[in-house]
């Protein structure tokens, strides 16, 4: 219904499509985060030498394995690595040396040049929720996703000021058959949002459908030349590469497309319980996943990542926010900027099932570790429930809010003659009060960060107003916005090719649900 | 009513006493946060440099007001400062000269040797809130507080594992003379807890009578030799020190007893709206401030303090868990740090109305703060709700189980042998799983915080549970904590002789409601 309207209007409706363009309301985003701190770092030298030196042991001793991928273990071979069966030993340094030729950062191109991003060095990237099945609301609970909830979270996410990046799979739209997902959710990428945005990682080919809808989306020649995708290849930890992952990742690498390779790790399950074992363990498939994007293709971007939980060992069941993830994260940061690459981890992670106190600890306990972490790319930065087995819309726009906390406590602190205050001192002195001083009239405006969807009123006016907790402002707050979204301006003819492209490989194949 | 019974319990009830004292159950508490983190630090050497030269120039030209305090003004004159009415202006130099008296750390003694507490270094001490007028639980909502939610609050902090101190006015007990709380609050820190607390400050009496009850409680001689109560003296921010905080503080500080001095901000009301000017302000009245203490008793121990909160600038309200506010708390961490003395800052800031996410995601921001800061003395670090109008009774519980995160965080990455886990990566190898290998048997029970609140069930089971959200959880703990509480043994001739030095003094004066 919504896809044949959106035909509908960008076929027959050349004209309300141009008028669409002029009247196109500009959504405010901020710049991607530009840190003007230091990262915290957990980890002295030795121990990083240690589990450096670990991690070169693992691949060199125990290896990694490249499963169902004949021609990656051929590539590791002339590589010079030690190949026996699916089992891939890596000789102490080689994995090092080939990550060597890999960008200390990149620009992800959007198709509105002002949401470029600069993805490395002392930047911070922020991309929504990735992955989950589910969708919840405060009104009508907890429910398999639709691709009408994917559209509404890139809307979401198109009127999030302090968001830079559409993301990938915002919510897995249950809907539409598994082998033509992607189609969907990319055309929504692509029309809804001007933000830049992610690949299809689930089939090789699927990767090149993403690569081929780019190249009607910014041109052939400027996909060549550029990267427009960060795609998400996540590792089978411990230590195994699947012909899946490894097969979007070729597709990507070979077209200079970049991809964040990332260990998915519940520790104590798929890694060892002790963070520094966890750290070598990231370390060693990081290098290994790392090394093998710049044989395919020496110089393809690629991001460091570093996907680790904790574990309730009383029930098996994941935990967020919790003090040996942030130990994990702030160590692989160090790992990633020793290695000189991007990185990404922390995310909105929580295990509650409602956005409540719970959800908010645990989340702010993982946001706050990523800025300090000097994450480059944090996924999942909000919307995250449940594990990540949902999708909240209203923990999107709380979360989302909160993102701008981590925007100004990046800028750090101005110390220049107006910053120094002595004016409003001298002017004030003791016993006075500054709210009416000509320094607090001249800066209050940029002085203090605030949240857009907190309530900051008297007890009595809060009272009054029906005593409303933070999920009720947000479920307004996310009616508010998909109610005044506006679609951002795009060629009527890109459009058009591109839901053409769309309609030809969904009718090429029949539906798979598996 | 309460109060009736405790009586007849310890006056005529030896035996019973006696009894209690055999069969009392030892609660958990853990030992003061000993770091092996880093601090974070936002501010260079120049900019500190800076910020402490303003300080030096706003005493030395500005000066700060002690008002009211005749004696104050001799002292500070005797001192070599230049006194102009109540100005007093603090020649360069001379306000840090005199601080250097004062101890890097000092041991705060409870009746129970095992819950001393070393303030200072690089440990943290977690008190509780402090201060509210109101209660707050999820059942009978916000009202005044009386002296049973006062105790009740004293309880729930003697059964938190992670909090070290009793904390002081818990609650503000309403219903007791304003001439006669202080009385019946220390009585209830004395008798139901055996974790160290906090000293009167609202008149110079009550700070003595403080200092009496301790004689009873410590005996004499070991008061006189040994440091039993921390207390909070609030500067008049704008750099104003009124005689009733200046009269408790000369109480305590000729009797060797702690005093914690703080200014009190609102940012931009009470100091300028910059980071840097604020920070500034704060040096100078911390400055100041100790500076008298050291001259009422050289070596008399203090904590600098900052408390300081931004503003909302479009309705005036004070925010919590600010990047603004985390910045001035890395600040004052760094002055404190310059000048040698332990800092006191961070909280279970909010300001909101309920226990909800905004009060979590606001309290998250500030706790991780203020264990990265170098916070020594965190007063406020569980309970706070509604800008410190409110003590929650369910955000007490809540609060209290997170700073579970800020002990494990503190702990650093272990880096030793069996930390670095190489047996169970070689054992477990590629594909395969790490929850029954060797180390993670030998490791699990100790390897990962985990809460003792939250909600880490499967959908299904927590759904059939009620889809209780973190507010139910905390209301069910709370109730569970106090029917389970058992008071510390006490002496019962002290518990008698504390009963008749409240009733004594009681009976001395007539109820004073203002």
């Amino acid at each position: 219904m919504a896809e044949a309207e959106t035909r509908r209007r960008t076929r027959g409706g050349g004209g309300a499509a141009r008028r669409a363009e002029r009247s196109a309301v500009s959504v405010e985003t901020a710049k991607y985060i530009e840190r003007n701190i230091p990262n915290f770092e957990v980890l002295t030298e030795e121990a990083l030498d240690i589990i450096e030196s670990n991690a070169e042991t693992v691949l060199a001793e125990i290896g990694v394995n490249f499963v169902n991928n004949p021609a990656a273990l051929d590539r590791w071979r002339a590589a010079g690595a030690e190949v026996d069966g699916e089992r891939v030993r890596i000789p102490r340094g080689l994995a090092k040396k080939l990550c060597a030729t890999a960008p200390k950062e990149f620009t992800q191109h959007a198709r509105n040049p002002e949401r470029n991003v600069v993805i490395g060095g002392k930047n911070l990237v922020l991309a929504p929720v990735y992955g989950p099945p589910f969708v919840h609301d405060v009104e009508k609970g907890r429910r398999y996703a639709t691709i009408e909830d994917f559209r509404n979270f890139v809307k979401l996410g198109y009127m999030s000021k302090w968001l830079h990046h559409s993301g990938g799979t915002v919510c897995e739209p249950t809907d539409i058959p598994v082998n033509k997902r992607h189609l969907d959710m990319l055309l929504a990428h692509m029309t809804l949002s001007d933000k830049p945005f992610m690949g299809s990682v689930t089939e090789p080919s699927r990767a090149q459908d993403s690569v081929d809808m780019c190249k009607i989306l910014f041109g052939e020649e400027f996909v060549q030349q550029n990267t427009v995708m960060t795609s998400l290849i996540n590792i089978n930890s411990p230590m195994t590469f699947d012909d899946t992952m490894m097969g979007a990742l070729e597709v990507y690498a070979a077209n200079n497309q970049a991809c964040i390779i990332s260990p998915f790790i519940v520790g104590g399950a798929m890694a060892p319980v002790s963070v520094a074992g966890t750290l070598t363990q990231v370390m060693a498939e990081c290098l290994a996943g790392i090394a093998y994007s710049q044989i395919v293709r020496p110089g393809a971007p690629v991001i460091m990542g570093a996907f680790v939980t904790s574990i309730d060992m009383n029930s098996g069941a994941p935990t967020f926010g919790t003090p040996e993830a942030a130990h994990i994260t702030y160590g692989a940061g160090q790992l990633a900027r020793r290695l000189g690459l991007p990185y990404r981890s922390a995310g909105s992670f929580c295990g509650s099932k409602l956005p409540d106190a719970q959800a908010a600890y645990e989340t702010a306990n993982s946001l706050n570790m990523g800025l300090l972490a000097g994450v480059n790319f944090m996924l999942h930065s909000c919307g995250w429930l449940e594990g990540g087995l949902v999708s909240s819309y209203e923990k999107f726009v709380m979360d989302a809010d909160q993102l701008g906390c981590l925007h100004h406590l990046a800028r750090g602190v101005d110390i220049d003659e107006n910053a120094q205050a002595m004016d409003a001192i001298r002017e004030v002195g003791p016993g006075g009060h500054y709210l009416g001083c000509a320094h607090t009239q001249a800066n209050f405006k940029t002085a203090f960060w605030r949240s857009d969807l907190f309530d900051y009123k008297p007890f009595e006016t809060w009272s009054e107003e029906g005593a409303r907790d933070t999920m009720a402002l947000a479920s307004v707050r996310v009616k508010r916005q998909l109610e005044t979204y506006q679609q951002p301006a795009l060629d009527p003819a890109i459009a058009e090719a591109l839901e053409a492209f769309v309609a030809q490989k969904k009718a090429e194949a029949p539906d798979a649900f598996m």
